[in-house]
């Protein structure tokens, strides 16, 4: 077995097997709120609740190990002194098990008409009250020291798609500049709660190869505990991403975690573990859920469908969430069609539990050396609509 | 001990103790899906689901015993053919406990603008697509063996408040009419899916006493296996439904199991109880909770209330569901002002096993002999608003 060890400050990260046909690895990021096989994938819970799910259903049931906040949204609302005086986010929402939090880079540039980026920071109006808010990159590090997470985030800009070449370079120059000044402000000061917190920056450059790689290396260069690669699902096609992930995570040391931000469908996923990526977050499982659409491991599920009004089988038999056994196709469709809240829970649990129970089953494979041959399976049947 | 045992085909009900001070009693009713100490609340599944609760939530955090379907929403949505070919109600929904079914009567009543009354039935259209449909007494019959609860109610008129005396009157009449076509049509069909059904009249007559004790009267005549007590809660003041629901308890067989529709706070089941009600559902506590509004022993809270945002005590320190040791009341509170389908899960949660947690210890102090100083501290305290 080839294992590689190495230790920081604030965490470990572990490679336990490596796959031979594939850049993927099977891995442990140890945190000071537990730990986290690797590849991992974290449900997103951007006002500090995974929306539909009771903590306790995503700890037992879907069997999350560390879950998202976002900071735009925490530090509009509730706001900051509550978290504080709460003790931090994991106190403030009742999760004692691993958090990350992301900069607020990606949800300010989502607010495209309600913001101006400048060298210093990005000024933006709530989404909520339209009041106005000036991020920098010290700022929201000082924010995500404040809301408490065990990783945290750079601030960056991320750039949309399509993106000009120039506009790509000039931003990503940015927010190689921007990391500097996270990562001082970051090293200038000390955990509010008591443990320790880890700062991943970004790998910018849009879909520009030359781009990616001078940005990989600069990232690398600064040889933080783990590495994001972010920029990407926002619009491309799938193989200018896989293009992408490649060639950034041929650069990134394989010694420490890779985090491709807010990626992606199931299918996303595998090809990217075989590129070499440890950590996914995406909305797509909550939000898809909420619409009525379900992920299994046959393929995708529209409960809304008609074809499915009166199948009374389990709502997934091969599922591994109670929910997939307690309740039926038919029923969760009727809940559906009558704008049921129970409907967006059920599928909310099954969605979540499906993502986690992948990246489960891709550490087995790994473990025993048949990810490669599983993954292109599986991809085939998960692209697939029922 | 005062024990009186009265065996029916479809059900039991026992009267294990009753109350020296108040006509409040402690008694138990035996189904085909099993047992309920009464008094009793019994949460709201309007479409076949308590809004924003799982199944083994209900059956295993809130205790529910049993809860209720609506015959109007149900027939409209799924359809009968769906619940049928399910195998009735119990199993479409996945809950193997007792179910009862209202006639859809109150339904189509409070469709005021969209609904003809006639002798021979109503006239309505749905709320949800404008589609005519028309229930006699014997449709509703239908309907009900179709859906198969365990217990099923007569199709009646609800009457508003105010109320006219002679429409009062006369609707009364017709109720009465119809409940001799329910109770012909029940009589003469059989149970659909294995086990026996029990019907209930309901007595009417809006705020007449007089009407009221004529009521109780013919609705115990027929000699059903249990009794409702309808068109109360429809807007008149407590007072005035006191006195409407000792009048017509002190007329309806102590024997038998009394069911007041539709009510309604705590403190109205409190009182009701001690007027001799055994059984009692209402919309209120899952309503009020998706509005942020929670029932404790203290008194009632509006989660939304500035009061609370850096609260962290626990969301109900007397509260026995695992959401009031799991959440603080200032997380809560986030989740209502960041509009978390979270908040309403929890809320819903709270508020139903309070109901069921206030019931439970009715019958605690029934069983004891201290109902009525327990009831008159109870009341005092949980009218109030913290």
């Amino acid at each position: 077995m080839n294992i590689k060890l190495i230790t920081f400050a604030s965490m470990n990260f572990k490679i336990i097997k490596e796959d031979k046909n594939s850049k993927a690895r099977l891995g442990e990021i140890t945190t000071a709120h537990g730990k986290i096989k690797t590849p991992i994938f974290m449900p997103v819970g951007t006002a500090g609740t995974v929306k539909g799910v009771h903590q306790h259903e995503l700890l037992e049931d879907t069997l999350a190990k560390i879950i998202l906040g976002n900071t735009y949204h925490l530090f509009l609302r509730p706001g900051l002194d509550i978290i504080e005086e709460a003790g931090g986010l994991h106190k403030f929402i009742g999760w004692n098990k691993p958090l990350l939090t992301d900069s607020g880079g990606y949800q300010v540039y989502s607010l495209s008409e309600n913001r101006k980026i400048e060298e210093h920071g990005v000024k933006f109006q709530s989404h909520i009250d339209g009041s106005y808010h000036f991020f920098t990159p010290e700022y929201a590090i000082d924010i995500q020291r404040k809301i408490g997470a065990d990783i945290i985030m750079a601030f960056d800009e991320c750039t949309p798609y399509p993106c000009e070449y120039n506009y790509a370079k000039k931003s990503m120059h940015m927010t190689h500049r921007w990391l500097k000044r996270c990562c001082n402000r970051f090293d200038s000061t000390e955990e509010k709660y008591g443990f320790k917190q880890s700062l991943f920056p970004i790998v910018q450059g849009s879909i520009y190869k030359d781009l990616r790689i001078k940005s990989a290396e600069k990232i690398a260069s600064f040889d933080r505990e783990g590495n994001a690669i972010g920029g990407l699902s926002v619009g491309e096609p799938h193989d200018i991403m896989y293009d992408m992930t490649e060639t950034v995570c041929s650069i990134l040391p394989s010694e420490k975690p890779r985090y491709l931000m807010g990626v992606g469908t199931p299918a996303n996923l595998l090809e990217n573990i075989a590129l070499g990526v440890d950590m996914f977050d995406c909305v797509m499982p909550t939000r898809n859920a909420r619409n009525g659409m379900i992920f299994t491991s046959e393929g995708t599920i529209n409960l809304k469908n008609k074809k499915w009004a009166k199948d009374f089988s389990a709502l997934d038999t091969n599922g591994t969430s109670f929910v997939d056994h307690s309740y039926t196709k038919a029923y969760v469709r009727h809940l559906f069609k009558s704008n049921e809240l129970l409907g967006k829970q059920i599928a909310s649990l099954h969605n979540i539990r499906f993502y986690i129970w992948l990246m489960e089953e891709a550490q087995r494979q790994l473990n025993v050396g048949t990810f490669t041959i599983w993954k292109n399976k599986m991809v085939k049947k998960i692209v697939s609509r029922l």
